[in-house]
């Protein structure tokens, strides 16, 4: 593992972009999200996804240079369209417009048809925190998961996104399914079985052990049954409001994962209430916690995005961590000329 | 097991609320909601409730008269408080506010402070999706759970709806616990293990045994860490919007889980597209999850709501299954002088 400083690791990642087609606003953007993804701690969704970004503006599934649209409005609720464009971009525009419809009407919503993929969702909801704003975001997926009762992906694993601002902003950043493929991927590699079962084995139990889960590819929903309705839900209601594809419309490719349906929904508590008043709520809730009786004193309970303050203080002194390889691919890119 | 005809059930309701002092409009809603949710099979939460409501209202932590006021408002969002009144009546104003807000600004949100005990909170979502409005709504509740890495309660099982409209209403209603107590109450007595690990026991281990989980107090939300941190986010941010109380805050004692603190948002897709439009998306969606390979072909894969309506017309028709002993609480109650 390296270390690289902060503006190194954005100024590369930038230029790979801007080999990539991206126009030089767009490049400086996507790079400092992704660097902040790495920055953060959340290292599966940052320099790590580059090279499929990269195969997928090649085979023409991402138009690096699209830009996302206004399609429809009423009052404080939007329907825009992604063209298919870079998606963390058009996830960051569809934000900062629900932001403002709130500061205008207490809350707002954009709806995002026809997108890709959002890289780090829990970007959007620190964008919404940072703001003073809270935040729910969704989108969904390619069928990933089997709905409870059945064998056969047909539901997405549809990562959902819970921000509340104050000084210690808490942003949850979760998908439907238990362990994710990388997840189990990682135990695999290891040789290690799961903590909990993930999945089912080709007898119908379910298993800890990752391998037999990625043959049967059924992983396991957050609470069985109830994951498996609510990823449906969310699913349902994105592509309903945003007029754009539902899970099973999305091709079972993840270099084909386009057209995906998000919703960005944002509330200004600050038009109630003072932040002092709003952050002391939070900040109660927050030692009552921390208050309760730890299983292992070590690791006391911990509240969504608890972690990320600390890990991002440390990886912006003592550089962001990074995999050898996965920065030689950014080196790559960034030294390639234009595709 | 008998079965009582709607109109029956309603009136002896409402004579019971009546008698508990609720005015003559109060009595007949309420009634009304408590027979649908019986009508509607989620017996738990119907008649079966209505002694502990009277409990409440008899020791003063409900009063039967308070109704909600707005007590802040911007533009599409609003704070309310439920001044500890009936908490299905509160509930049912604040999403009717809801849906007003929704209909003439996209969506629209109510933050309901020092309300009482909803009920059934699917009821709100029928609420909405009957007036062809999406919905999400949540509530917190008492300390009823070991937040992830605890051994002590410290987070709330705090009920989320997720409702959306269309010709077969996607209605999901589901608390933040893999299993309620009464749950595990039922399998103790009829001697039964759970299905699923649902909480743990004194060792620290993942169990079964619906009675060593009684005794730790334990149970397990959804997904391990994810329900943990869902259930804590959405009781933050309903604090923080109503400026009521959080889990923390709440006396754990069901006679006294009084002063909750509630959302109600209502988003109105019809302004954005046509119900034949929006319907179709939601029906193509429905058929893709039945298209998948049940496990068992006697149990296809269900989206959530989905078996309400075929209960609701069976009930409708035949009477609604009320337990013999519940069934004589309510006659008690419906002729017993005032309180």
């Amino acid at each position: 593992m390296l270390r690289i400083p902060i503006a190194d690791l954005t100024h590369h990642i930038e230029r790979a972009l801007l080999n990539l087609g991206l126009t030089p606003d767009s490049a400086s953007l996507s790079a400092r999200l992704t660097a902040e993804t790495d920055r953060d701690g959340v290292r599966t969704h940052g320099i790590a996804r580059l090279p499929r970004f990269a195969e997928m503006v090649r085979i023409g599934s991402i138009d690096p240079q699209a830009t996302p649209k206004l399609t429809t409005s009423f009052g404080a609720l939007e329907r825009w369209t992604g063209h298919r464009g870079p998606g963390n971009l058009a996830a960051y525009a569809a934000m900062s417009r629900a932001i403002e419809l709130a500061k205008s009407h207490g809350l707002g919503a954009v709806a995002l048809g026809d997108t890709t993929h959002w890289q780090r969702g829990g970007t959007f909801g620190w964008q919404a925190a940072d703001a003073n704003l809270a935040a729910l975001c969704w989108t969904n997926t390619m069928p990933n998961l089997p709905p409870w009762g059945a064998t056969t992906p047909a539901i997405g694993n549809n990562p959902l996104v819970l921000a509340i601002p104050g000084t210690q902003p808490i942003v949850l950043d979760m998908a439907m399914s238990q362990f994710s493929y990388g997840t189990l991927a990682s135990y695999r590699k290891r040789g290690e079985q799961l903590p909990f079962p993930g999945g089912f084995d080709d007898a119908n139990h379910l298993t800890t052990d990752p391998a037999a889960i990625e043959r049967t590819f059924r992983a396991l929903p957050i609470g069985y049954w109830k994951g498996s309705g609510l990823s449906f839900a969310l699913d349902v209601l994105a592509a309903m409001l945003s007029g754009g594809r539902a899970t099973h419309q999305i091709p079972p490719d993840a270099l084909q994962e386009v057209g995906i349906s998000q919703i960005f929904l944002a509330i200004a508590p600050t038009s109630l209430a003072s932040i002092q008043e709003l952050t002391s709520i939070a900040t109660g809730a927050i030692d009552a916690l921390h208050a309760a009786t730890p299983i292992d004193p070590a690791n006391p309970p911990r509240y969504p995005g608890e972690a990320t303050l600390h890990t991002r203080e440390q990886n912006l002194r003592l550089g962001v961590p990074v995999d050898e390889t996965q920065w030689q691919r950014v080196l790559d890119l960034a030294l390639s000329s234009k595709l």
